[in-house]
């Protein structure tokens, strides 16, 4: 951690912060410049809280060196995690296809999705039960009912379920659930994450909507420090000032988090644009980019879906975009 | 609501749509143009979710005229809502000063503040008990014991209190609350927006870390559609690319908020700008833009604050200021 | 194009607008909502001025149902356009390879990146003689002589070259360049784009620093519609709240353009991300992403590139690339 | 400046940038962490370009400490820069009110403005000749003719004119113009910014579209090292993804601008927002955040206005508006 120094501090004052980081276990290299000193601390300073040094008032401004995260950080950790969900490897090299519709709607809608996807080659099967509407006076998922539904798609394809929690309160219904998904409105619901860090279960962690990788990394390592490693990262688009698509999907997010961290990371390209004609393409890409895995909606009527529908493929669609993806993923490796 | 039709749509497929516009209880108008064909929708809009008449193969685009919100919105609600805290009133003309430390540290700490803020005509005091925090490793307030020392404070000098609540099965302990604060973090916690709905108390909502406006009533909506119409909005700076503060006050939202709803807006500037020094000319700024009231931070001794220390005034500081702030009421009045 | 008229507003005044509008040439079409009256706008509304309409203080908003650019509009022209630079061909299922350093820094250095990328399948010569610098400190390119140089490099191995202008007057000095490119700096440089129009010559013009697609197509607009069709589009990632990288690539840009224009969109992953290692990566999703090519930087000694060396692949890197490109190009065709 | 190099660095490397960093005339203190060793650089390093380092293969990232601008930091200049023209004054406690319609449309227009403008305080008047607009299809603009309009209201009224230059060639043409505007897409339009340092003349230099505050400051840094000092900066609001109003005025680059730098800073709420009715409320918040002056949009007939109608207030709102303003002025003094 760097701590510039306003210019013309006094020696005393100046000796007295250094007392005190030393205090605290740090070690202090000092700089002394043309206009102002430099501070450079060394030591753990992951749990050092910056705005207390910056709140300084002989205290210009302060950089880390280090990240904050820790437990996600691949510094520390070099090896790739890989996470397992059933036979489903995540992670480490594992390519992970994560398909279904948007909303659970009925027990025929959800099974036969199941059984189309699983038969593409999707390894997990997706279906919201509880759903985050901007509107109130949009449908807000089936709740206890959809993964109910879920459980039955389950039973009749092998394939494991990932559905999204919302609520702390909950959690029970959610106990026979493979991956607990948190949405981007829950990114930095800090209460939520501390709790499905107990879990032990998965949990597909989405960046928020207008969401830094460090901010992703901080939400992950609520999760990691909580003592739950099954940590999955899901780039799904930010908000920008785009002007034809919803969101703007950031591939740059893959190979950057890669560096960053050992978590394995996931893309949506359905939530990120909007437009079921440019998921294809942004699958692709996201896979040429190294993604770990996929998560796609896919319905079996998208003009009559209950939510999302313009962004969801047919089966017929999804079919064809896998076997692209194969290709790619071979090309990559 | 407008649908605009692809180019070349069979005449058929057109006459469905329409004739299931009119089923679900909408009149619909035609215009055919050059290339296209437009329909203009006339009713009751606000249920109706867009994104299922966008899935529709022949649909390009679709338009609200009419906003989807509508518990809050000043067209059919023209006059301002006025929300009584005590004594204390909120909008309708009436100007509301909130002040106190980011976090509740002692019973010296709180009550020393409130005694300083309610002199310098402060007619609220604020404090964290629930702090959200991007790290898990910072500080993250006192829980319940913070709010038994706000009630504390509000003995000693009768200022009703303001805190954040994060988290819905945190509700037992905020009964005795004056006004419930929900963080930018949490603006779309739709569980917990519906449950503070039910609750009757004043709700502060802040605007969402990138929230829009549209957002920032939704779930506004959410709050008055579940019963509760004690909203008061509050606009704490958004996320952009700017390179010298945390975020960017976005100032015009106080105006154009005032034309779209009828709920009273303060504003928050010590969290926008993250620097103490520029929080005065902001919040004067505020006011002038015809801001309902303010949000400070005002802390005894800031560079030893727990919490966002950097952006705290001092209680002189705080004092001036309100002094400028009320000459710039009358000013504008 | 929509006209959303305000609440009770007389029928005369609705009359008067509704006259003035056919008076300039189009149909109108009136619906009578609840609330407000819309009127629908029929012919060729890309030279009405929206704001001249929204102006009116009896008109709520005005939305455009036709996009404003026509010559560059696949509606109109459904056809790609494919662009011939001496034997390479740009666009309509033809893949284009730029390469070369971010600036020309002396002829060995040129000449010897130029044989290197033609080697590894490039088809054109990219090297800046003229840099847009936010530093008046940081150095500014070569200007003529860089241009001289450039022009060795084409002699020697035969491949176009393509450099950037930034200035109507030195016009004259790339006569002899094959493809000139218009920098993010200067995509609403109108002067330049109205002059740029009249050579004739292909023009590669980059996406505006924080531009949307709308203004990149009405930029182009300028290009063709001062008489020359000669325009490659070209996305270079867009400035947001990213915390690791430059920009942020918007690679849902290439499908999107693809649909709105008949324009050939090529991607720069070097300039986005400003990280040699992440070129890669972003290149090849770029290339799944249905782009028509890349811009990619190659120096022969990036650690000592005077400009951008940072983001510069080695040319063994860049062969290792170009080799997976044409792998994903296969998998896509 | 500091430099971090990356983890495991062999000493030998690190000896050779050490000494190469000393060639180039700078001081290098080493602290050697746990993880990492760092480099703080000692001496001037506002013409070290800081990508030459980032490049090295064994440095992590550099991070400056001193500001890259010089001419125009208040660190070295700590007096605020007062700009004349004719009588007036501009920065260092003065406040100048530059008023007039977006765009010169004949001379009963002009001179009726001007007069009405100057009758309600304004000091300077503003019209533009030259229009930047975003389709080809839009109004351009007088050009020569509108700027003789404009001498001809000055010659009437006594009010220097503003007005904006959008290329180097028309320089001829603005001989005789008091301060020339350079707009929103021209800020890093380097060129311009040089020539414009060559002339001496008062220049008003606006924010770019998604300019950050360093970058506004570098193109000021431009015209003042081409030897210009008369740099008068204009926050003109900034792109986001606000949702009803065209731009997000950032009045916190205000008090932010001035702590930086010694240039007065200008306001124009009329761009930045693009409604009338939001137009006053921000100009009286951008007088109380103590904005150096106003630019505000007049017109005798908005609804008529040939360009940016929406945003033009009428001269008895302006007049209303200016007394306001003056009021605030002196509250905040």
């Amino acid at each position: 951690m760097i701590v510039v120094l306003k210019p013309h501090v006094e020696q005393e004052r100046e000796n007295q912060l250094i007392e005190w980081l030393k205090s605290i276990g740090l070690g202090v290299h000092v700089s002394t410049g043309e206009y102002q000193t430099v501070l450079g601390l060394i030591g753990d300073t992951s749990r050092v809280d910056t705005s207390l040094i910056e709140s300084l008032d002989i205290v210009e401004n302060v950089t880390r060196v280090t990240e904050p995260f820790k437990c996600v950080n691949r510094k520390f950790h070099p090896e790739d995690t890989v996470i397992s969900v059933g036979d489903v490897k995540i992670g480490g090299g594992n390519f992970c296809m994560i398909a279904g519709p948007c909303s659970v709607e009925n027990e025929d809608q959800i099974v036969n999705v199941a059984k189309a996807v699983k038969a593409s080659g999707a390894n997990m099967l997706r279906g919201g039960a509880f759903k985050p509407r901007t509107s109130p006076y949009d449908f807000q998922g089936l709740h206890a009912e959809g993964i109910r539904l879920l459980k039955i798609a389950r039973e009749v394809t092998g394939l494991p379920i990932v559905t999204e929690i919302m609520n702390v309160e909950d959690l029970p219904l959610f106990e026979d659930v493979d991956v607990l998904q948190v949405g981007a409105r829950n990114t930095q619901n800090f209460d939520l994450l501390k709790e499905l860090g107990h879990t032990g279960k998965p949990i597909l962690l989405k960046r928020g909507i207008a969401g830094t990788l460090k901010e992703l990394l901080m939400s992950a390592e609520y999760i990691v420090a909580s003592g739950n490693e099954n940590v999955i990262l899901c780039e799904r688009g930010i908000r920008t000032y785009s002007d034809y698509l919803r969101n703007t999907l950031d591939l740059s997010a893959v190979p950057m988090l890669h560096e960053l961290t050992h978590l394995p990371v996931l893309v949506d390209p359905s939530h990120a644009t909007g437009i079921a004609r440019i998921v294809p393409p942004m699958a692709m890409a996201a896979t040429a980019a190294g993604a770990d895995g996929l998560m796609i909606e896919v319905h079996n009527d998208p003009p009559r879906a209950l939510c999302d529908g313009p962004q969801s493929l047919r089966p017929e669609e999804f079919d064809k975009l896998a076997g692209k993806v194969r290709a790619i993923r071979e090309v990559i490796a």
